[in-house]
């Protein structure tokens, strides 16, 4: 009889943190693509446009002026999806016909004021400065909201409306479906194994080292062993830390290096302006000492097996399970191989 | 002060059958978009297209060919995504490494030899075969595996790669992510209540009118309370019915009236061929009798607000919780609002 081939064979693998499930079918990885082809996102762009609602000195929707920012630039989203102001609602009045009223406030970031340049193809001051308005903005809806949601849209695959290079804010009175679930999960392998789990997972990757996309002195970046999307991965310091607000100047700047070496991967892998969706994760803003919590980053990257052929998640994943068709390990050591400085940087110097 | 409205205001409803919270954000509906644009399904389409590898006769990437087929055909997926033969795997060996070796078997359903005419355009005839086939494969497979996932994905942009109206059967020895929580929830219920999750949700539809989109003899299609995708229906039995398999010729026969009116108001809404994912879930084939369980179908279509805009699941609802724009109400109020006659028959006819 045959041994199990984790690369050849279809198995599952669970999720800790969502308390998911995911389907692996590696040997599916060669079935043929006759289906929808994505745009490769490598059109020009100038690094200021004079019709982006996002751009400096340009007019937005609703008659506001941008000013001539320098850094990142944050505002109030002018179609927010929260509102400060929502009054309270009457008591459910049926078990299946539960809702809350809600509050909380969403806001852009512009990264900075070129048009043009992605995360990956900003310095590391400007990575640094953005990093920075991230924990500022953390720090000061903290005081209000339960939870504060950072997160990036880049592409239009993923939704996003504008080229413009930025990321949102959406901070809320209540705790989110999905950071609730981290965090029941968080606390309950802290009650179960006395200690926390990212952190112990940390120190599992660090001694595989079969999963392991980058590593900087205070951060590590996996595609983690219960990965959905095909590239998908986690970014996390390597030392506990709860909170954004929480990381010491060293964890900051150190972060901005790792960020720059991750998304410079991802656009290196296809030679494209690699779509996803990213946000951060960290101890709800409850003013306690959440030690079963560890800060940490989440990038679901859409595309599989090129810059215009994503992974659908669809039919069977929207009914029964998310479903994958490379090991996390193969997506891993493809990424890993990519080289560290950006594809369009190699070919202006002529590398 | 202001009154709570629900049309009006920001709230989170909760989804009792898959334990999730979704945030309703009514007054966003009216954001103008300048992101990607689907586009709509409307080309022409041939009866018989000889690249297809579904039609009749036609020869399939692994050389087999198909035979002149009159009625739904059913063959094994020549990609399947789940193996009869796996392995046994080793036990993990630490907690937050768990996996499983799974077995399985995929299909494919082609609905009817006819390349040009999806679900909405088949005779009432045409969908009660295909409903016989969903109902023996069910049985068929049911006797080998748990769990028996029927599904299709429709239209490119949710990743069908062959517009030949198909759907699939991917058959598990293992409950999938999603039915086990659907299980979890409805036996919950069950033990608090007394009573059947989704026969008290019925009752409670059929007395509030307010989301019903087709109500036919034995069938009832609503926007659910809970709806995440802003034209999600549900469709299900007024009556108990645990698995597709146990249910009456007249229910079936009044399940292909019901599909049929549901479909076509969905190609009517944006007159295209309305794309989505849909699935059903019943009682797992556990050989036992499981009355916290009720048979029901889920639509997931994506579009938003016309045959080129769509809802993005993105950012906020990857990371922290499903969000949409209008509210079921709302929803449920457009499409019964529109005609049960297909729109490319009332132009053929000239209505
Ligand atoms: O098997 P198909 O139709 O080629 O593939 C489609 O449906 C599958 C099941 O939902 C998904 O896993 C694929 O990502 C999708 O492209
Ligand atoms: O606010 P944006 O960027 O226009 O909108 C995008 O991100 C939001 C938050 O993830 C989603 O709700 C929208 O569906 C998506 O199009």
């Amino acid at each position: 009889m045959i041994a199990f081939d984790p690369t050849e064979h279809p198995h599952r693998r669970y999720n800790p943190l969502a308390d998911q499930w995911i389907l692996v079918s590696p040997h599916r990885a060669k079935r043929p693509w006759q289906g929808q082809q994505e745009a490769a996102d490598n059109t020009q762009i100038l690094a200021h446009d004079a019709h982006c609602y996002l751009c400096a000195g340009n007019t937005r929707i609703n008659g506001e002026i941008n000013p001539h920012y320098e850094g990142p630039f944050v505002f109030t989203n002018d179609f927010s999806a929260l509102l400060p102001n929502t009054p309270a609602s009457t008591a459910p009045s049926h078990p299946l016909f539960q809702q809350q009223a809600v509050r909380g406030v969403s806001r852009v970031i512009c990264f900075s004021p070129d048009h043009s340049k992605t995360l990956p193809e900003l310095s590391l001051a400007q990575i640094e400065a953005l990093i920075q308005v991230w924990q500022q903005q953390s720090a000061e809806l903290g005081q209000q909201y339960r939870w504060v949601q950072i997160f990036e849209n880049k592409g239009a695959v993923m939704g996003c409306s504008n080229p413009h290079p930025h990321g949102q804010i959406w901070a809320s009175n209540f705790l989110p479906d999905l950071p609730a679930r981290a965090d029941a999960m968080q606390q309950q392998y802290w009650q179960q194994h006395g200690s926390n789990l990212l952190l112990d997972y940390v120190q599992q990757e660090l001694a595989q080292r079969e999963r392991i996309v980058v590593e900087t002195e205070h951060w590590l970046a996996v595609v983690p062993y219960w990965a959905a999307w095909p590239f998908e991965t986690l970014l996390l310091p390597k030392a506990a830390v709860e909170r954004i607000t929480e990381l010491s100047p060293a964890q900051s700047t150190d972060l901005a290096r790792a960020l720059q070496q991750l998304t410079i991967r991802y656009d290196n892998l296809f030679h494209t302006r690699f779509p996803y969706s990213m946000g951060w994760h960290g101890a709800p803003f409850d003013g306690n000492h959440q030690p079963h919590w560890q800060l940490h980053a989440h990038f679901y990257p859409p595309l599989l097996r090129s810059a215009s052929v994503r992974k659908f998640m669809v039919g069977y994943e929207m009914l029964a399970e998310a479903q994958r068709d490379l090991t996390p390990e193969q997506a891993a050591a493809q990424l890993a191989a990519c080289a560290d400085i950006h594809y369009r940087r190699q070919s202006e110097s002529g590398i």
